[in-house]
């Protein structure tokens, strides 16, 4: 689909490297008839008046505001997006009560197709107005209705990777809400794929289809070797739950005397293109294995704190240059906002440093090395995301998609408040990750288009 | 001051005893012309159609939407006033840059009565803005400015209790800033005393002067012992930080040989009226003696992952039944809002509970012990807070003040999302202690003022 070309004018904050924030500051955004970033230009440049006063002539030029400022869109690595009714609910449970009555019965109801397009509608809306620009989804065992999400998200222009979950084992999972066998669940895996590549066609398709297997436990041997060969078949993404609890991860190794990282290598399911959500209990082994295969982890440091046993070690991780990003994991987290991803993991980094438990000496209580600061945080959430899935996106580089949000720190209902003359522009995007909400987010861009309409060119 | 009666009809939703969510659905709220709950009726008691009715007729009803709640006001237990132009900024420093580098030199600015004047009005009017309705507050040394500060929280309408901060000790406080001496520090507290209650007279000031050595490592032992009698002699407030890390639970140790609780006891500075803020490493034996003294202590959780070294035990205070409401902590805490304040309470709690290091074996990973929930985290906000202040608020009784909020889950950015049929009462309650920002809080009062304009009577 052709869009038409426009140039913004903007002053934007980014982390295209780890931990490194780059400020263009004024700077003008080029974007083309694909949705690319065509051009970049600083003020200081050639050419760079006769550009901005040519696109104005052209009606063609977004300029922001005093207060208003460009961010890539954020990268949600994990969620479930049957759970959104369910957002904010349920978490005073245990884990066990969750699963079996809340959260299993709710994903069932995904039988009803005009239930999930209901549902899936709100959701995508929801996470759109939240900055979320790309999505990677755990839809439920129901391909209409996960084929439904994928339509969703092309109709409102959302980045996506969708997955219709495999859970077949009868021990593990519930009568009134799992695959019939085996067989089935491959075969429904195989024609999710091909409808979701017919649906979003071509080279850059906006929606993808992603092979997604719950998590060991919910699957038998035979599900996960038939995966793993639509995978390679296919070239398709995988995702998964990975070592999120003590319960999961001894569960793995009493089933196959091996991690969960090595058992899903075991059966070829990790590979560049996968995301395994959490990995809380990994070792160093299964740190070397899955840096080696290129594999990605999605970080969800909110549903960890409530369902998981242990902080994921974040600081290690991108130590290792492990593909690392951000999922808000709903609704085992309640937040739908990478920014609160952000702020989660800044918190959760900080108490696994320092440790929690005031009991203790300080040398016992602690993990020695830094915590991540706010530059990493937001690179997780965009730039981290953007490489875990390897696609073109997450920063501000000509060629990349442009996936942005306009961030108006002036809105009447923002908790950012800059002082000029006493916050430097490092200061303002550091109180952008630390205070943005829904309400400071007023535009949305993916692949150039905007998604989400606040202010007007002028 | 009198104002006009009138009466609310709304559902409500209050934590009156700890732990114990009442949801009052359509009740009526009589508000008399002192800002107190006159009468609470519901639908089945006799009167409730006549009384709305009348109220309606007199155009003095206040009637709720769908989707709008009437909610107790929020109490800030712990926040410094002047850091807020730094909210959100300089978390990526080291603890000693972060106070000689940024919050010392901000604090000391305040000598400037015009720049606190500004500062103050953004202050006040961003925490109403987020439903705080109650602020214990860490002023300045600077008696002008704080008065100014009081000056402003009448004025908007917001219940303060507002300190000059102390801090005479040469060898610990920079020159730049501190006391002159402990003589100075007293008398110009005395002063502050005086000006504030001259200010604000009358039974039930809303705002109010608190005692405030900033914590024992600031203070010399004259200045302990001068503001100590002041408490006695005017029957104020104190407030102080208490044993927030390791360092300054030690240099309390070395000082006097005893706990920090124990060493403000000696000083008389424990009392009924004393508000500790952090307290992360009191021991069992300060537990015993705060509980004693009926003093309160300030959670800040958001802050403790920052610079505390370890969490707060929440529930062994609150099975003691001890004191104990929220603290933003501003600015090292980030977050103005008490809703965030509970979030993190919650997050907190959990891992303290299940511990935050995967290496450890479970057994030695937690601490053994319910996290608390989010009826408990919300009573922290609200009836806890006015309980530890000691204040007739926090919750929807006869007589109380009428400090409430109206939350609005519909507006257009609200990350609240209710479905009707599937959704309690409490869930939406929970949904609401969970993911309400800044823009869902649509009308404030304190006192039966309306301070936070929304909807209008209808």
């Amino acid at each position: 689909m052709k869009k038409r070309p426009f140039t913004l004018a903007a002053t934007a904050f980014h982390t295209p490297e780890r931990g490194i924030l780059e400020v263009l500051e004024k700077h003008l955004f080029s974007i083309d008839a694909e949705g690319r970033i065509a051009d970049i230009l600083s003020p200081a440049d050639d050419g760079y008046e006769q550009k901005k006063e040519a696109a104005r002539a052209e009606r063609t030029l977004v300029e922001l505001a005093a207060g208003q400022f460009l961010l890539p869109g954020l990268i949600d690595l994990h969620i479930h997006a049957p759970q959104w009714p369910q957002m904010g609910k349920a978490l005073d449970v245990p884990l066990e009560v969750w699963l079996q009555k809340y959260t299993f019965p709710l994903e069932a109801k995904y039988a009803d197709l005009d239930f999930a397009r209901t549902v899936y509608a709100d959701l995508v809306d929801g996470l759109i107005a939240n900055g979320t620009t790309t999505a990677l989804y755990f839809a439920t065992i129901h391909g209409p209705a996960s084929l439904a999400l994928a339509e969703i998200c092309l109709a409102k222009g959302q980045r996506a990777l969708i997955g219709k979950v495999v859970m077949d084992d009868p021990v593990q999972c519930p009568d009134f809400y799992r695959d019939a066998d085996a067989t089935t669940a491959i075969k429904e895996t195989e024609q999710f794929i091909e409808a979701v590549r017919a649906l979003a066609p071509g080279k850059r398709p906006l929606v993808q289809p992603v092979i997604t297997p719950r998590f060991i436990p919910s699957c038998t041997d035979e599900a996960l070797k038939g995966l793993s060969h639509l995978a390679a078949r296919y070239d398709c993404h995988v995702q998964t739950h990975c070592s999120e609890s003590d319960w999961a991860k001894t569960f793995v190794e009493d089933r196959f005397g091996q991690s969960d990282a090595a058992s899903l290598d075991g059966f070829g399911l990790l590979t560049r293109r996968t995301i395994l959500a959490h990995s809380n209990f990994i070792d160093e082994e299964d740190m070397n294995l899955i840096a080696a295969r290129g594999a990605g982890i999605a970080h969800c440091p909110l549903s960890n704190a409530y369902f998981a046993n242990a902080a994921f070690p974040l600081r290690a991780a991108l130590d290792r240059h492990m593909h690392v990003g951000l999922g808000t994991d709903i609704s085992g987290g309640y937040s739908p906002s990478l920014f609160d991803g952000c702020r989660h993991a800044l918190s959760t980094s900080r108490m696994l440093q320092s440790g929690v438990h005031a009991h203790l000496p300080p040398q016992e209580r602690g993990l020695p090395g830094a915590p991540i600061n706010h530059c990493e945080a937001f690179w997780l959430a965009t730039a981290g995301g953007a490489q875990a899935l390897d696609l073109p996106t997450g920063s501000f580089r000509r060629g990349l998609e442009f996936d942005a949000l306009l961030l108006d720190t002036r809105v009447a209902h923002s908790d950012i408040h800059i002082y000029d003359g006493y916050d430097t522009p490092e200061d303002v995007f550091q109180k952008i990750v630390l205070n943005a909400t829904h309400g400071n987010i007023a535009k949305v861009w993916v692949s150039g288009r905007e998604i989400l309409k606040g202010i007007e060119p002028r």
